[in-house]
């Protein structure tokens, strides 16, 4: 009992259950102890005055993808997830993505490639079906759930992946299946197609008009096929990146219906408005926020703020997809200057989404320290298959923990970030609250800012079938 | 003044507005006047006991439609229009269906074809946009809505007629430039087919499935579906054949936020259920009842009466569209008998929509006279661009009156339907109130059951611009 | 048929279900004939270019009332009925207030003293009940309603005529059972207290803390209330002066529900804002819009107009309510000036009623005539018991007519009016469209502004039952 | 570190945020530590294959009161904690009932008295607001918050506890003032008096009139009105034991709109229904059921579930108020003999609330274990004031735990229960899951249905503030 590898010392442990001054005894990577004036390890940290709390797990986190016809993104594993740790996170679950043609299991290959030996912290992979062959759906899918990849996602726009209705049942049907939970991306491709080419037309082209080429009940819209879609066939979804109060509303009208809807939001649709995008006078600055959704109005927030207040967001993630402003493979790259509609949509987020969330949230106490812990980490554990060994400071847990210093204030800069991209979005941002320490697995990977952790010293992870994903009775399929 | 051709004398005059124990003077085909002891004209009509009222309008009705790649529609003019004034009516509004690659020119011009010299009732068209071409939408459509083709409606559902969304949108945003109603068949297409698929694999092919392949929610996802595209495009829709309350409550959550949203509901939705489908054990008879949206069942009528209560419905229609039930190009043809997915769609009803309205709605006090006039006829003259000609006694209105005898009570049948159909979906039915006789511009065209009126009597109507239709404020295109 | 005592020529009669160019025939007071090129009677309009419309009916008049312990009302019956008639309207029901302590019979007694002889249009009386005894309730009321006072009002609030739940519980069963309709006032009368006390207590007493002390949850929340004692009597009710959202939104939910309620609003909720009660800088003036419940902001005004269209409110009304602002007995009286409680509540608005309606509904195209029509005068005779002797231009009916100017522009100011007070709240409105005659029974009893009519010419009403009266099914009392 | 004086050893440790096989070391009555492989402390038990959680909190119990003018509740303190820890709690709060014209000191001596010495687990004191003066609100409810009594409950029903709009406003307002937590009993007293009374007249008095004396809409009705008198004075309020559907929407809708509304429900909302009232054939052992609001029907189950699931309620209790069910100061004594309102309104239940939920909502799949300790632990803590404290396990927290047999089938029955009550409602109930021992702060109080603990060992719990309590930003008042 005494054999601690390290003992966090006087700290203020937060769980999504209850808050207790107390020691966390940790052995062989794991948490062996919560308690008391634990008897010393072998190495102890002084986490007075510090929350103790698990590590960050954002589970909507884009690395090394390929994306919109060129442009690379700016974040591989290495430095996608130097920024997670730098900002408190233990653990990413970015995406595998098919591209059309291929197999699943070729997108798993290539990106166990990208991150092999790469990572900073633990991952999983979320696949993305772009080609829902029979094939795919009947023996790929099951095949991967039962490896240890069991959630996919889907989208309802983008040129390159977005599917059908026909196509989204059929997945949906065969995750039902296999047991695999369903993320989708709600954003009606026709609806944005037909307003962006009439938004061109009229020559309005500048980064803002990304976000009226897709106003909010595109998103609802969206929401609501996909819900009728997991009515008919009877399987969970989780709608992610939900940025205001029509959509949000949908989600709530299911689950009032006693529909199993998951909710997601992220950093950004609490704290960036469409009016970001305008940049100087709508000059190009502007397609730094350029992301789906857009972040809409303050109005917006509140909603949002509502939503997580209710229960209608289990989840509190980034999205983080970040690219470059500068250059050619930029944001604004050449073709991007000529539209809108070829601007990335994507932001790097991983590293702050804990801070605004904690300043935005706590602070203003709009929620509480248990929310926090459950919208950031432990919630994302429990959907994603990964309770009982992430998520929470409990016995046999990972030790993954973050020391958290409440008090601290912070103006986020992109000198201070430790991500790949060339601007964050949050420039001049002020929080209250930042990251101290990460530990992933009991080592301490970064602290102050500075990295700690070894390179490749995040692991794979093989993840359980959510609890929450499976066939409901009474469908109609 | 007292050179009316004709007065209906002694009889109970009902409009929307108000009931009146009044004279009807009619001259030149017109109603010259409505007055008390109007002096003689040179015929008069003793209307002693009965309610006079404007004849029917039904907006809503099939003729002569090439259906379902093959089997004939079991009405042509010559038989749909004695039905439709056999049933009360005076103007009936059909389609004229575009086939993909050809034009709506082409389309009107067959149509007109049909009806020429056929019809026993005025009529005009609404255009059936199944291609919509630049060239269509551009040229062609406001050109026929000059010419008095002011309608046109669109599917979401249907191999050889659905839409996609960006063609939808592209239509819709065509009509609000030139003015066109748009009336939208609400019923997912994907989802049918692939809910389709599996009860076919599933051996589930009596005519009964065709309602659990198209359940509620198909219909309320297509219906949020096109109102998304209307508040996108500020262009109004008119959702027809609304089933029950799933899509009934679309409407009013978007009327109530202010949106352009029109409905209508039929007939059977107020006295079929998805049990006739099941026929005598699951046998064939079924398929007498196959038509889309299907009939729900008696929660839903309860629902369909509080949205024509609350206003949700401006138009009670017969969505009529009938086949032969017997017979190789009959509903359960050969290939129709191998799967539900084979019967045409489709029930004849024009000639009971008036007496099933007045019999559930009048009769049984849910709804007033005033109502019934105005579901039957008044609201479909105004919003169908017939107002100040039809839909209405008053003068210088056409002299279009349905004599109604309120107490008459009669069962329906096959014997006494005066279609082309070789059945009736309400064998059995009975009703209190029946039309006694039907007057078209003067022109008394049934009595007692006995069609008078000549073929060809009827006239094609140009009709205006709907009040209801052009593009809102502050719509998002 | 051509003995007509007047002939109403050339203009374009609207009616609640249509509009037709037609000549109107009246006789023995009553309209005989609407037709084309009516022979001329012994005097004949020249309607030409105006509007021939149903006489309104205003159905929430408040006359001769002694009110907040003091101050004389500033219309009687005769200077009321006459700024009535200026105004466009024929008929007006105003209220016959049961003192506590005393009889209904006492009550109408009393008000027939008021009104004899002395009435320019005709009218009925709403009996308010404030003492509902049982002999009030089990004898009384049946024997009234059945000499033609067939609807009754109650107060959530006022001093001196606040009923309580059990009380608005028994005055509702005691209505259902002899189907008077009931009428409710729904403002919360301890809320109002209690916020009343505490803006006094802070000093706040100048007239537009009058709209603070009673915000609109206080007018929802007895909305609510009063709906559910309709729910469990199973006794419709008629919720009156709607002034937002809040209300009207229940109203809505409980329609939705298969409830039967109606609504009706009122000019100042759709003209007038809480604002308007700040006066100059909060002196005083702001005391000329004080009425409960008091006009809200515009935002409301959009709610109002999207109940109205969405056919949650029936009736469109004055609650035409007027006192003098100068004056010892004046609205600032001296006690009022001390606080806002003491200032009386209401304004006069029955001449105004018809013209803003008009101008910011039909003008601005928010409502088409038709529904002017029902909202300001078909509504109000159907429902209250006058249908088919009122709110109609029909045979049989009363020659109650206005002639509508639709193009003429007015500034309203007090210097126009007829009504006693010495102000109207709308000073400097400008609208479009204006009665130019107003004609009683075949009688033109205004015309251009000048009253025509004898004083005493209009009579008294013996109203039907209303067909929305009496007691649902399923109830659960 | 090793000095414990108990470890929990072997069994799988559940708190609201987490599941962890792992040991439980207590040490002076508190948590020490919750580790792996814990050392062995002067105690150890054996919890393989048992769950370890927090003692259940019942926040809603009432023991000892007066009540219904006459007949006794049938448990007192000790009594009614053994029954409870019977039942797997170790805390309970029981209401401190002030009498009309005494003051809340009074009351809270009162109690004192009752429980001093005979409670076998801890305990706090809500207070019953029944007469609240100037002095009560102003000078004694501040004062008792102080000294940890910070939370008070108010009836809108009951002749000897009912508050009218304005009392419950300065209710409100006061405990916004000082902070306590409100607790609403939602009723309509009015509404169930004028049924009452119409029953009895019809002679409906049998218990099961009870349930149709107060349907739904008199609980929503009520839980209205306390949601609007919250939104008026901005002060959050709990609604406690919540029935069905019809309150729970209302605040579902209160929540959505952004008002601090909690809710809490009951196990007789998810098991019973009002046909047990009927009894055999409407005789008198219906009575046995009687509770207010009475329990509904399974549709009102799955609203409840729904309830649960959407985060609607916070709180699962029992309101435990048990009767004699024989003998002449039961249930059914000779006064509640001649008519169901004389019989007194409350059930046993405190023992099997958590068997109840465990078996319905964990074993039955509908709840996760985290939120069974949510909803019967945690949340109780958190909302009351004992957050840190209780309903954790968790280092620092007092070591009230339940170990509970998740396999063992139990067949509720008389036989079996610890209450003082001679009948249990769920006679014959089959439940999966049972605590097989209670600690409360250490010590083993309960096993195996063996009363452990001495009597008075319990001891009297000063509570925090609620951190749901204050007054928010934005109110009207």
């Amino acid at each position: 009992m005494d054999d601690f590898d390290l003992v966090i010392r006087g700290g203020t442990v937060v769980t999504a259950a209850d808050t207790a001054r107390a020691d966390v005894g940790i052995r062989d990577g794991r948490i062996a102890a919560v308690g008391l004036d634990l008897p010393g390890g072998r190495r102890t940290i002084d986490a007075d005055g510090l929350l103790v709390m698990p590590g960050g797990i954002d589970s909507h986190v884009h690395l090394a993808q390929p994306a919109f016809g060129g442009p690379a993104m700016a974040d591989g594993f290495e430095s996608g997830t130097r920024s997670a740790i730098a900002g408190g996170n233990t653990t990413v679950l970015p995406f595998a993505l098919q591209a059309r043609g291929t197999s699943l299991r070729e997108a798993v290959a290539a990106y166990h490639h990208e991150a092999d030996g790469q990572s900073y912290c633990d991952y999983g992979f979320h696949l993305i079906v772009t080609d829902p062959t029979p094939a795919v759906l009947g023996q790929e899918l099951p095949a991967l759930v039962e490896d240890g990849y069991s959630s996919l996602k889907v989208f309802m726009t983008y040129d390159d992946m977005v599917l059908n209705d026909r196509e989204l049942l059929e997945v949906f049907d065969a995750a039902g299946d296999c047991g695999a939970l369903v993320m989708v991306h709600c954003e009606g491709y026709d609806a944005i197609r037909f307003m962006t080419e009439r938004l061109e037309r009229a020559g309005k082209t500048a980064p803002y008009y990304h976000a009226v080429s897709r106003p909010e009940p595109v998103e609802r819209e969206a929401a609501h096929r996909a819900i009728t879609h997991s009515e008919i066939t009877g399987v969970p979804i989780m709608i992610v990146h939900v940025s205001g109060r029509e959509a949000m509303e949908q989600i709530r009208w299911a689950r009032g219906r006693g529909l199993r809807i998951l909710g997601e939001t992220c950093a950004q649709y609490v704290s960036l408005t469409a009016d970001d995008l305008k940049g100087l006078n709508m000059d190009e600055t502007g397609g730094k926020y350029v992301c789906s959704p857009p972040p809409r109005d303050r109005e917006s927030w509140e909603a949002i703020w509502n939503g997580i207040a209710t229960g209608v967001f289990q989840t509190f993630s980034s999205d983080h997809c970040p690219f470059f402003f500068e250059g050619p493979l930029g944001k604004m790259n050449p073709k991007a200057r000529t539209s809108f509609r070829w601007v990335p949509n994507g932001i790097p987020g991983v590293e702050v989404r804990m801070p605004i969330l904690f300043s935005e949230g706590v602070v203003k106490a709009r929620i509480s320290l248990q929310e926090f812990v459950a919208l950031t980490s432990t919630n994302h554990a429990r959907i994603y298959g990964l309770g009982g060994r992430k998520g929470s400071i409990a016995p046999g847990h990972d030790a993954d923990i973050v020391l958290w210093d409440p008090e601290r204030r912070v103006t986020i800069s992109q000198e201070i970030m430790h991500h790949g991209a060339d601007y964050t979005p949050w420039e001049g941002f002020e929080v209250t609250g930042w990251p101290q320490a990460t530990i992933l697995r009991g080592e301490v990977v970064m602290r102050e800012g500075e990295i700690l952790g070894a390179r490749g010293s995040g692991g794979f992870l093989r993840r359980d079938r959510s609890p929450m994903a499976g066939r409901a009775r009474g469908a109609f399929a």
